[in-house]
């Protein structure tokens, strides 16, 4: 997949997130926070352990108010993905069912190009400590597997809400704008000319210094120094700011015994 | 950039993840975790702000020991990055620098290459509301600005590093053993040939409960069949099921009358 960025104004995803008997409001709150940072508002929970609202997921969600205002409550699976066309569910383990099991950066693609077509998407995220059971699991078109560390696995609900959040906005925005490679801050990259005028000048002050000795050595100490100054582009404001050094550290010689 | 898996076994990053002045152990303990779930384990403190250890971390680290018990601790970020060849700054906002701005995919990208030649690597993440400074980000090669929702870009601290590190993880690892397109759970996958014999199958048996009506109707009819069971690929499993639906359905209809 190319993630280029496109340069187009982000808008907000459609993307449900549905969130099935999850415990902690902390937890809610956290996902509620990474879903409006990569742009998405359509939080379901199914179940919610502590009922809702729930202060400690307004304390967590640190501002995403937006997304916990619209939240809507659901008594099964069944009902929160009544209305959406396309669902996948997250699983950290095999399951045994003949489905296909997708990353994120590939889940998202899908569900982007199934967006662009009309369709509604959701993804379904399980409880805590025991993920989705099998029967909700079958519900989905397909299975969403991030790939962790397997000494260490265990993503919690938020991080989870998070990658998968991520994901979708790069496929949907790219990258967002792609920066240029460099910003000149408002001068011009310097050319080759600027380049050579510099490394000639400072070539000329270490000649007149003595630097070059043994003089047979001369041709390679020049051509390393050269490649230090080709290593990277510098704006035209730097190069004369580093005439200016060289011009300044050669006042400051000693004269020549 | 491809993100194919390689198939390959991860293995631990070495990229370092420096948190420079940062306040909330709970944020250092969200870092450390989400290093460890994407195979970091260098984490270097630079001044935090409550001393280390620090119990709040270890808290909501959720058993990511191996890295707090490594954490390193600096009194400037000169000295964390000292051992270090390539330092990449995390920042939301735009600088006053000729830097390269990198997205997350990028940073990460170059860093894996870099690391690949034996260079050691360092992601600087600034503190939780002021991020770093213009003298700390210049420390740093490289900028990484992290694409999100513009109309709520705050990131806290543990999920800005779990983005990077998932990247690092992808770079590193791909998406991880690429999951096959389909597991048939121990079953063939249908063939062209078994999937005729079911509508075959079904076909006759419709044929004779007198299904398609009007008969110049049956083509069209038949073939909007045949395309629902062509959307997907099955197992010949799953195929001698419908098989033996089709039939079961037959056994219960009523004789024509």
């Amino acid at each position: 997949m190319t993630r280029t960025g496109r340069g187009q104004e982000p808008r907000e995803g459609r993307t449900a997130v549905i969130l099935v008997d999850s415990q902690m409001g902390e937890n809610i709150g956290a996902a509620a926070r990474a879903m409006y940072n990569f742009g998405l508002t359509d939080l379901r929970l199914v179940r919610p352990r502590d009922g809702w609202p729930n202060p400690a997921a307004t304390a967590m969600a640190a501002g995403a108010d937006r997304v916990l205002d619209a939240v809507t409550l659901f008594a099964s699976v069944a009902e929160a993905v009544a209305d959406l066309h396309f669902v996948a569910a997250t699983s950290a383990r095999p399951r045994h069912m003949v489905k296909p099991v997708r990353t994120p950066a590939e889940a998202a693609a899908r569900v982007h190009a199934q967006e662009q077509a009309g369709a509604r998407c959701g993804i379904l995220f399980g409880a805590e400590r025991s993920g989705l059971d099998n029967d909700t699991v079958a519900l989905a078109q397909e299975v969403i597997r991030i790939p962790v560390n397997p000494a260490f696995p265990s993503l919690n609900l938020g991080q989870a809400v998070l990658v998968v959040a991520y994901e979708l906005f790069l496929a949907a925005h790219g990258e967002g704008e792609t920066p240029p490679p460099l910003d000149y801050l408002g001068s011009e990259p310097a050319t080759a000319a600027d380049l050579d005028g510099l490394i000639g000048h400072l070539t000329r002050d270490l000649e007149a210094a003595g630097y070059f000795y043994p003089p047979e050595k001369k041709e390679v100490m020049a051509r390393t120094i050269r490649n230090i100054f080709q290593r990277s582009v510098w704006s035209g404001q730097e190069v004369q700011i580093l005439r200016g050094v060289v011009k300044a550290l050669g006042r400051g010689r000693p004269p020549r015994q």
